[in-house]
């Protein structure tokens, strides 16, 4: 059986990740590689700490790339956040933030769920409630941008609480960083961990990792070792942020290449430009699918510009056309996960992703699948709806 | 502050991983991405497995590769069979073997060291006798090329009594997988992981990881979940494995582009030619520096083929000499870790790394540095003694 040499089809990924990558990125990533432990290779981390301190908008000394996804950036948190016994509270409104709660029990912490329909943001005042009615708790986690909804989740008033109540706050920033403003030091979280592949347009594989000075306290104060050694920050510290830079594992050397390059272009755009065209983007997008008669899931004040859900009518086949977008244009859209399977789409517009020319090309393709099947009749109803948005643009 | 692109400096990486990675490799990882779910991406890693296998030698259904570092794969082996109270007999003579150790007891496992002076293969009767000293034994772990020494630990002695003893047996192949014979099911091993970017020339980053069929059926018939959600097989079988290609994390996309073009020029070579390949100039190292005065620290028949261990003798600073290879000659080696640190220097000669010319260069730049600092005073003993071991190739 000869494998041949893969030569992937072409694809406009509008999914929920990844997301486009730009070719500098790409490129980055095949540099002949170095050793993990060489000056040059060191002061290339150097460059990567200085660099998401930028996007995270922190003075954090602890700002790595864990070696691992979105996913292992979660049990990061966790496992050297949570020891057995302590509790957590966890806003519960998705799929990553059931995953949290799991995590956290996972670790033999007790996971005070907060509850909200899927769709909904989680209320501070439920996590209020819930501060004041646990005995002491360790953390409050929560989703800022939760992926499996397109809901926004407003990060300030719970970090207040945390303060109050004098509890870490550990935030999910994975759709978030890099598209929509996340503020480390002024908001007051305690450990963030966020993704390559959605807002920084960089492949899958790192995980962008933060931690206060209170949060590593706690770390070095754990009465028992964390229970993962790969993820265990108090041994990853000597690596990254110490001055030692101690073997721990061997880094992903590639992968921080490629992660260095996207967050140089995400430093040359600048930060309120990018949030600025997120928005737009995802403006547009949400004026032409409504146009199309697919509502957003979300209330208004509540979508994410990065990735915006629509509800899909039972009478529209949606796996029939996901499949069609790809099979027909080449572009990749994302359905629902767990009680929202069949019911929604989740359109990502993210980093490279976020463009005009991305948002026509997906509207265009839709209207004529729908036309196609009957169950539209007007041409260009979407992509009008968008075009005003853009209009405004310049006015 | 605006950063530059990134150049690195040139390196011949000679170390004990990363090694140097085909052009073709460097290629594939610069290859636009496709959605994790994409029909396309699922048939890449089809093919994957398909190689994996092949280079495993085994039948494994579950054969994946684990998005993380050797490191990840190694507490993804033990996370994942040890439960609290499980007894865990580790062969322990090197860095790797300590920790493995250590992830057994950060799972609850009691772990049974079975020491062997470091320099030295762990004796299967120490194993046989702490086999029959003990209650029951969950799993017997045991690392096949210990990258802080260089032995070459034999496994078949070693699995025979595993099969007596009817105890599950995990293998750290990470340095050993495609530059040395390594065979699952033949030898009958049950749990083996390893890394991309040692004999497989991959950049780090991704852990080829398998699991005989009774293996995974202790890993499904646990009493409690894993305890890492990122690295719980039971989950990531239904991704990689079981056939429902259902959503577990993102995978690691341009890392996986590249690890199936590493293993396409490991089957285009053939196992056995890349083996003696690896022999023959490891012979061809070993004669050289022993010429220039440094012998090997493991004895004869105990010295890996990829990675080559000596001792440093006190008289020459081994490292400002190491640091003049990387300097002056843009060679990397590796220095010594825990008790050998100043007192070893470990030559890795895998997979790209491994060619007549690199041992030459290696050899050619150490005799000149010796001969500057007036350590040596023939030029060309060690080029002569690798000489004649190629010299036999033909004959």
């Amino acid at each position: 059986m000869p494998f041949q040499n893969f030569i992937p089809p072409r694809r406009l990924l509008l999914g929920p990740g990844p997301s486009m990558v730009h070719p500098r990125v790409l490129r980055a990533l095949s540099t002949p590689l170095l050793g993990h432990l060489d000056p040059a290779f060191l002061a290339l981390m150097d460059d990567i700490q200085t660099l998401l301190r930028v996007v995270f908008q922190t003075k954090n000394r602890f700002t790595i790339a864990v070696s691992g996804t979105g996913s292992a950036g979660m049990e990061a948190s966790i496992a050297n956040i949570v020891e057995p016994g302590d509790t957590v509270i966890v806003g519960v409104n998705g799929v990553f933030g059931t995953r949290l709660a799991s995590m956290v029990e996972r670790c033999g912490g007790k996971a005070i769920r907060v509850e909200a329909p899927w769709g909904q943001i989680v209320e501070p005042d439920a996590i209020d409630t819930a501060l004041r009615r646990s005995g002491p708790v360790k953390a409050v986690a929560i989703v800022h941008a939760e992926t499996s909804t397109g809901v926004w989740q407003p990060l300030e008033p719970i970090a207040h609480l945390c303060r109050t109540h004098d509890t870490l706050f550990i935030v999910d920033a994975v759709t978030s960083m890099g598209g929509a403003p996340l503020e480390i030091d002024r908001w007051g979280i305690d450990v963030c961990y966020s993704a390559t592949q959605k807002c920084l347009s960089c492949p899958p594989g790192l995980s962008p990792f933060t931690l206060s000075d209170r949060a590593f306290a706690a770390i070095k104060a754990r009465r028992n070792p964390c229970q993962s050694w790969y993820l265990d920050m108090a041994l990853i510290a000597d690596y990254w942020t110490e001055g030692a830079r101690a073997y721990h594992h061997t880094a992903p050397i590639s992968m921080l290449y490629g992660l260095r390059e996207a967050l140089r272009l995400v430093e040359e755009e600048g930060l309120p430009a990018r949030f600025a065209r997120h928005q737009l983007n995802s403006d547009a997008l949400l004026a032409g699918l409504t146009g199309l008669g697919f509502p957003p899931l979300p209330p208004a004040g509540q979508r994410l510009p990065m990735l915006t859900c629509v509800t899909v009518p039972a009478s529209i086949p949606e796996t029939e056309i996901r499949a069609n977008l790809l099979s027909t244009y080449g572009i990749e859209i994302g359905g629902g996960l767990g009680p929202l399977k069949g019911k929604v789409w989740r359109i990502g517009l993210m980093g490279e992703s976020s463009t005009e020319a991305h948002v026509l090309t997906l509207l265009n393709a839709l209207e004529e699948l729908l036309i196609r099947g009957g169950w539209l009749s007007t041409p260009g109803v979407g992509l009008q709806a968008a075009a005003r948005i853009y209009s405004r643009r310049n006015s």
